[in-house]
Formats: structure tokens, sequence, C-alpha cells
């Protein structure tokens, strides 16, 4: 039978989040439902409420940051049993047939995955809605394990903060030795800084705010330099050979692309947007390169909380009841939080 | 004692090349002195004959693919001997003591690499003069190997536009299995073709000029694109691992970036200048980078010339005589030359 959820969501980009019921679907042979004890708030939440990008389709429910415990599994799953902790991320399906699929990227599938939110679910054609809410019906292959022992209120922007910055890590080679600066020090940005030092680099923080330099360096980063200015940046030119880029915005990358060595990698995170042109001998010369990194797939998901749990690695998150999400978003789009928002399902939807 | 040297060159940005002499230092210790048999015509010959791109010390005498036979060595010199053939590149001599002069890229050099011409000499402060001579004189280091048995008339572009292609093709790991597509059909782009197919990938070439279809086949590639066919472009988003891009001007990079796969690479040799502005999504989704290279390294040099010789591997050339040099440039400039121009300097400098 279909399930009465509680959530919040908006019907209109003007609108402020409010409490809103809705049908959670019956249980396929396939799926798994969680009653959702802790939900993060990421920036996309906020832009997709207001359809900065477009294409939201009211009302929408955001949420794609899930923590919580299994209560019941369809006929047909395996991999989780009622009473695990678990947790979901970006995606709830994809067609688990294509070359991206089958290689752990669904991220990519072929047929386009179904997202958390605002995305068709294949069969139904309903429109997912995200982790905002008292409970979600999940496909088991996107519902991942939370490792025995971690801090269950503090996992949720590892699903989204934590893996769009683990993944670029990963792919780049991230280790021992590596000379890594991350850009920006906000959710994703903190992330990187804790997860590059675990994975054994020495960390620069970069970023535009000096009163940051000390949140740095309590993060783990060994070094900070503000971008803004030039001395500082001039005497930081090929220091580098990795840099997680997570501007969420438009910007100019020559001043970044300096500050690499020889064969020398920037990864942007942040910024899908148009950007301004760049200066082609900034790639050709010392062979650099400036790439590109999304969330990552279900096993990497996998890994990286593995990963955390294993290197005791949390976010830096502030606790709030679900009644005050707007509250937080006003926040939000003032950088006013360190480093993540996370909502408490327990003291109410 | 110092020689006499008769070379081409120009004394002004707008002046045709002519006959010049001049003086080549008498050896030092390390250096190898060799009679010119051969020398290519690279863009950048012309770019700076012109002051294109600033900086140009009069007279000029350029040509950076040089290929002939030694004809005495200074007193140290251990790794080439009297009557053997021999090449130089780009570079004559670097710091030889900093990280990036130790790890064999003297092109990165932290001091600044001397440049086969147009660059000042470390030691007197005397302009470099390049290979439209009749002699060179040049720090032993400097000096490539042509591998015994080779075609001596042909080697002469290796050494600008085979390194140039060579160096990312290995930076990037392409071999078996590789999709590989190279953008632009000239010096560089040819060379490309070759050396992808002899490294086991399978190259696509695309270019805006359809005759040039055929010319693509005979060189090695299994398909080409039209890359101003909307259509063809559109069918062939996410087809390859890995894109060379020889486009010598500034260009609009999406277009291309969509055509490369998950952590699909795309690397620019030829256009140094201001590019225009590209969208972060093109790079972020499907985790894509774009890239940029330089020439190679002497010891990489070496690796390739060796290569290219176990592989019979020879860019298409037109040989000349050094009085059609002026001819030539006018021909270069309208892209007339299939697909590189060498100097043959035994038919007089």
């Amino acid at each position: 039978m279909p399930t009465t959820a509680k959530g919040w969501g908006t019907d209109a980009p003007d609108q402020p989040l409010k409490r809103m019921t809705f049908e959670r679907r019956d249980l396929r042979p396939n799926d798994v439902a969680i009653k959702i004890t802790y939900a993060g708030i990421c920036h996309s939440d906020l832009h997709t409420c207001r359809n900065d990008w477009g294409g939201t389709r009211y009302p929408v429910i955001p949420g794609h940051e899930i923590v919580g415990k299994v209560t019941a599994v369809g006929d047909e799953v395996t991999r989780h049993r009622v009473g695990e902790t678990v947790a979901v991320g970006c995606m709830v399906d994809s067609c688990m047939e294509c070359d991206q699929c089958l290689e752990g990227w669904e991220v990519f599938c072929r047929k386009g995955c179904v997202q958390t939110y605002n995305s068709k679910d294949y069969h139904d054609g309903t429109v997912s809605k995200g982790g905002y809410t008292d409970h979600i019906v999940v496909r088991d292959h996107f519902v991942c394990k939370v490792p025995d022992g971690m801090d269950e209120s503090r996992v949720a922007p590892l699903l989204c903060a934590g893996i769009t910055t683990y993944s670029p890590l990963r792919q780049y080679g991230v280790g021992p030795g590596t000379k890594m600066a991350v850009v920006g020090l906000g959710g994703l940005g903190h992330m990187a800084v804790k997860l590059g030092v675990a994975m054994g680099a020495d960390v620069t923080m970069i970023t535009t705010t000096p009163s940051k330099g000390q949140d740095a360096r309590e993060l783990g980063a060994s070094d900070f330099i503000i971008s803004t200015d030039a001395e500082q940046m001039k005497a930081a030119v090929t220091r580098f050979d990795f840099i997680l880029n997570t501007i969420p915005v438009s910007h100019e990358i020559d001043g970044y692309l300096q500050l690499l060595g020889r064969s020398g990698r920037m990864v942007i995170v942040g910024a899908l947007t148009p950007m301004p042109g760049f200066v082609g001998m900034n790639l050709i010369w010392w062979n650099r390169a400036v790439g590109g990194s999304a969330i990552g797939g279900i096993p990497e998901t996998q890994e990286m909380l593995d990963f955390c749990a294993a290197k005791d690695i949390y976010p830096d998150i502030e606790t709030i009841r679900m009644d005050q999400v707007n509250e937080a978003y006003e926040r939000l789009l003032k950088n006013d939080v360190r480093y993540r928002f996370v909502i408490d399902m327990e003291q109410g939807v």
C-alpha cells in the first residue's frame, strides 16, 4: 500500500518552504523503505526550489543527503535488512544496463538516472521527492550502508558534499606527497580539505576571506593563500600538483591555472555555468589541465562512506529542526554556515 | 675560432627572408658543431619573423627542426662523434640543475631554456640563430641521435611537429583501444594521426575541410568528422577517450568537449592565445578535462625519434630549396602544404 509522507517543500520559486503531505509508492520487489533520521541541506536544494537552473517541477520537495533506518524491504531485496542504518544520495534509480551503469557510474546512465528529487520515475512517471521528509522509498542498489559505529547525525552531507569531493581526489590519484590546494571554503571545500589530508596530501586552502585562514588550519590545511592578494598568488606560481576548485559560480581560471606545476591538474566541481575565457598558454606551458567532476557512482559512494568511517572523517555541521529550513536558506545565501546544515528529523517534520 | 655561417633571415617584420652571414661561436668544451643537411619549416618560424607574438630580436634567423652531420665536438663531449647523423629541436641550452632539467623537462627549466633561435645565450648574450643555415653549434645534451637507417631527408619535422604530438599522447597513455580524435589536419595533426595509429589507437580525424577526409584515411585514420556538420558532431557525442586539438588559433572548445566520454581528455597544443569562454558543465558532466602540452624534453625527444625509427614513421613533406622559403611562407599562410616543408640545404643556402 502507498503510504502518506510528511515533508517540506514549495509550490513556487518565490514561496518559502512549508509543510506538505504526499504519497510514497508501495514497495516494488527491489525497493527499500527508509525512515529518515537526518537530511543535509545542499545549495542545489535552494537553487531547485527557486528554479535558478530552470526545470523545477512544483511542488518540489528537495533533499539528497539522506540518512535513516530501513523499515521494510521488497521481496527481492537481499542487500539491506530492516533496522540497518543506510544513506541515500543524489540518485535513486538508473537503467543498470548501459556501459556507465555496469561500470559503476550510474550518474552518467545513458538513459538518464532518476535524481532523488525533481526527476521522473521510470515506471509511474511521478516526480521524485527528496529527503526533507519523514520517510522515503528507494531502489535497493541506490541505498548505501552506513558503516557500524559512525555518528549517524553527521553522515548526511557525505552523500553529496562528501562524494563530490572524494571522487575527483580518487580520479586524480591524490595521495601521500601530493601538493594540493582547495579553492573556496564552504560545504564542499571543507570536506575536500579533510579528505585530502586523510589521503596524505599536503593541503593549502585558497580563499578570498582572510578570516577563514584559522578555520582552514583547524580543518587540517598546512597553509592558506588569500586569492585577492597578488603577491601571495605570485609566490605560489607552479606550487601545486592538484587543485580542487569548489567555487560555485562563473569565475576566471587563469590565476589558478598558474599555480599548477608541471602536469598539474585543477578540477572544477561547483561552477556549472558559462565560464569566462582563458589563455591557452596557461594550459600548454607546464602541460597543465583543467577538468570537472560530477558526483561519483554508487560503488564509489559506498567506498567513500567506508573511508570516512575508517578515518573518522565527518563534515562540520549545524543541526537544525525541519521548521527552521527557510531561515537556514537565508543564511546559506550569505554563506553563514560552517559548513553544512543538517535537519534532525527526530525533532519533527 | 668562430666560424662564418650562411643563412636566411629577416631584418624586420615586413621584410622577406634573405641571405645573411653571421658568426657561429667557437666550440665550448661541451659543444657539438653540426653541418645542417635538412631544416623543417614550422609555423612558429613565420610568426617569429613577422613578430606576431612580439619579442622578435632582429635580424632573426629561424628554424628549429634541424638534421645534420657532426663535424666537430668540444673536448668534453662523449655522447656524440664526428660523422654521426644528429638532430636539434626547439632548445639548445638550459640550466641542467633545476628540478625540471633534472627530470628531463628542460623545456620548463626554471632559469628559462635557451631556444634554438631568437633567444639569448646564457654565456655571451648573443641571440641564438636557428636552422635556416649551413651549420650550427649546440650544447651536446641538446643534440639528439638520428637512429641508423632513418631517411634523413624526412626526419626534421619530427623535432617540433613530431615531439609536440608524441609527448601528449604519451602523457595521456594513448595506446591499444584508445578511441582518439585529432582536430585539425596540418603539420601537427597529420603527425598525431600517424603516431596515434602506431601506438594502437583507433583514430578519427576531425576537420572543417571535407576534401581532407581521403587524406585522413591515407594517414591511417579509421573515420573522419566534419566539425561544421552539426549532425555529425551530435552523433559523436561522448565517443572519444582522447582528443588532440591542433587548432593553432583561438577557438570555441565546448563542441569538442562534448565529444569526450567519461574521463575523456582533450589536449590543446596549438592555441597559445586567449580562448573564448566555455560551459563548466561540459567539464563537470562526464568528468572531462581539457589540457595543454608544450614540446617534450630531450629524453622524450630521443624516445620519439627511436619510436619513429622502429615504426617507420615520417612526416609527409615537400622538399624545397632554401631560396624558395619566401614562397613557402606564402603557401603556409594558405595551408597549401601537405604537410610540412623541409629545406634541403645540400642544394645551397
